[in-house]
């Protein structure tokens, strides 16, 4: 174990757990980091504890901060044509981005910094929160979507519904299997980056990286934005879909909203079997 | 208290403080970091003190280069019609949010790096320093600020009175109210972003906090920037808004200027009440 | 060695390893860190090592997802005219340099985060990886990358193929040798840095380098973009280039192919050979 | 001194060193960081050292690589006349922050990475290099620059004399005074943001800073081009103005040189006693 801080390096030439395939990729002789046990499904002492409120607040409270910024960023770009005189789309998905990097950093001592439930829902596939808290989670994160949109639209109720609301909806010129498509492969960049930033086995080998942890993550988001806006504006996140829909309340933008539930948490879902399986290599685990 | 380190990971599976509700959230058992004590409202000896004045200094450097900087931006974007021959108005987000990570960075060891009255007041109100020394920056910004605009229309009078010099009104289409709103969330984000990042509890679980802080400090102006630049030019910072004012000093300019005062003391206090009372459970702690 | 620490210090004053000319810049008395023994040519013992496939499957992973966010981002991009209302050519180069960003983040712990022939070559002649391992990273990488243009060209096909399908081509007005001269220098610029960020030297002195490492990794493959974009379009990773390039398929894409592997692989040559000769001094270390 | 830890923090509510005005801020109590001797003028060991000429190369190929990629940037955005189809001006002020971020991390370790006369002078006035070796510094950035200037040219002769090729001249509109202030003012934002990244005080109570410090480096680089790029297209850097001169070669270029060399020089200069006599307090501690 003697080449653990190597392994870190780019261009390793080593390959430090030189375990034969089929054994586990972290033995219980791995001492140097401790893999937390699976939460339970239902914590009863969590719901007397006042840190498992207070974030569920943060998470309201970031959920709505986020959609406040990003929905009046789109509004003020949405309102010219030529977009010149905006910050442009390119504008739109440093907002996305940014906020859930800041977001992230600001609350990830509190909640975790999900403010997704896309997030939520992978991190609870893998274990790694109550049912309990996941739900919680889930509908504070809405709650605050819907806050974050109604208050955009309190400021310009003429302007926010003349720009689509920033309401998610497949463009013309895609199909809705395209859509879907695009929101599972974008969920994909964004939770399997939670994943690979927050290992526990990384933590281990270096302790700051939770601290940097958001950069990656919020560059994830900007990175699907920059990519999938012209195809569904892009959700990637079920709060941020609904929170527009519920505010902006048109027909259309009511008919693709499966899209922007079913997609992340497919996405999801898939990050999270990606890194159980493939990177931490826990069936192999069971069976030694 | 084992779980400390894991508390700071994103997709928490714990509740490390599992504390009954209504009890404080920083016991005196916890041992690993120390709650600075509440600074006095007035401190005979800091006056005596050079770094009291190297502060002040730092201060006013800051903000003059900051405003200097940015102003400056602002007139170039301006004079281009199209906006394409310029950086944009993205890139007088990037300007803004950009000078205060750099300068944030450069003067958080000497001043604690506030460069704006609002977050003076915010971390006043949390008790974080005395009333001559906040009363002494707010002072310090304002001047830095005012000399900041000053130097920029220095070099071009009939450019920079021609393209607004830079200072905050509210915009056509949107109400003072609207304008009043914007201020408020905008400074709450960046005000909750400085609480959130120079926490002395995230201090003590990991050491380069206060390094890293800088950055998301930067990140929460610019994205406030992206979103109500359309609205009200985007004050969220006092000294700057005067500054432009008294060198631009036209009535449509002063008539608007109280909203970028109460705005943004608004914001910071809501902040301070927010992060001391839901993230600190300060109340909770007085009744233990 | 008490001038290790200010040796990182920009503005050093000292030259800390006060060796004559001609001698080892790295002596055997330099206990605070550790050269690891070049690599061997063919490592049997790899092969039966679940870490080897789990770093190919992870190449693959990364490849793919590189390949599908930035052809995905320019296929958007191509398809206005005016680029106005797209995130632009400059989010082109956001996306590329991001990407490579987060994913270095995210595989470097695994696979030592290549997600390019062109690094994986660089460090094969640095012996930091054995053959082995470099052709089959090599392999994985264009596989991911076919793989992950193909995803985009089957969201929607005529667009895909209206829009150039990301493929890289010496643009009009350059010739075939300016193309592949932007390509070595790129590659040597990108190279260069994977080299100066994951030195063993440097991580000795710092042991948060090689988390650090993968921002300026992704600000070098950004530069270059925005360098040579007109030109290639950027090519600098034969994998991207030929992946493009098979789902693409047309005749002007493949007739200059070959630049955008010769070109890549040259640089990386030249920036390996930079770097052990001039910055670390091999050849003297030989001599001594 | 048990409050240290607590100074790095914002909103510091604490002056720490809490000293008579008119006595040392750094008295020789302090014995939590050492301040090193100033340089010699002259070191004639340093000129037998082979990591003195390595230095050497390193800020050449820097400053090669530096205007290589810059200077390319500006020839692809200057060749179209809406700007809208390539990066942008903002564009052009990533490329010269992002490169000097890349560099400065990739060479800090080796010459400090300097890669500008100006920073180079600054630092030599604080006396942390020997006269010799800033001017050997000096003479290989320029060297570098003209060479980087110079491959960008052999590309293209028509498109990059067509395009002003990079060189820097005073805009239609401004007076050449305001050009110098523009550049006194900007490379004191420059050279006070290198000073305060890599102050030895700050190395001491987070050994991280030097690592980190290339950001806000970069940063500043950045948000001067942004300001300053309508005013003279933004030098800071007299071997980058010198090299792009030199491979231009149009009178009205040379006839701006002298701007580009007496501004940085005045304000790097500015910029050091700043940081010595008013952050450091220098002229109080003789008086001690």
């Amino acid at each position: 174990m003697e080449g653990k801080e190597e392994d870190v390096r780019l261009g390793t030439n080593k390959f430090s757990e030189r375990q034969p395939i089929g054994t586990a990729a972290q033995g219980s002789d791995d001492k140097d980091y401790k893999e937390p046990p699976p939460a339970p499904l239902f914590e009863p002492g969590e719901l007397k504890s006042w840190s498992f409120y207070r974030a569920g607040i943060a998470e309201f409270m970031a959920t709505f901060l986020f959609l406040y910024i990003t929905i009046l960023t789109i509004m003020g770009v949405n309102n010219s044509v030529s977009k010149c005189t905006t910050v442009g789309i390119q504008g739109i998905a440093w907002s996305f981005g940014g906020m859930i990097f800041a977001l992230v950093y600001c609350t990830a001592g509190i909640s975790g910094g999900h403010i997704n439930p896309a997030v939520t829902f992978g991190l609870f596939l893998a274990r790694k929160l109550s049912l309990t808290r996941a739900l919680f989670y889930m509908v504070m994160q809405c709650l605050g979507a819907i806050c974050g949109a109604g208050v955009v639209k309190g400021f310009q109720k003429t302007l926010y519904m003349g720009t689509g609301g920033g309401a998610n909806v497949v463009q013309p010129g895609y199909t809705k299997g395209d859509g879907l498509g695009a929101e599972i492969v974008g969920t994909f960049v964004l939770v399997y980056t939670v994943f690979s930033a927050t290992d526990a086995k990384r933590n281990a080998r270096d302790s700051h990286v939770p601290i940097l942890a958001p950069l990656p993550i919020g560059f994830a988001v900007f990175l699907v934005h920059l990519a999938t806006i012209p195809i569904t504006g892009t959700g990637i996140n079920p709060a941020r879909s609904l929170g527009a829909a519920i505010i902006y309340n048109r027909r259309h933008a009511w008919s693709d909203q499966w899209i922007f539930w079913v997609g992340p948490l497919i996405g999801a879902a898939l990050a999270a079997i990606y890194h159980q399986v493939v990177i931490r290599a826990i069936p192999f685990k069971s069976r030694s």
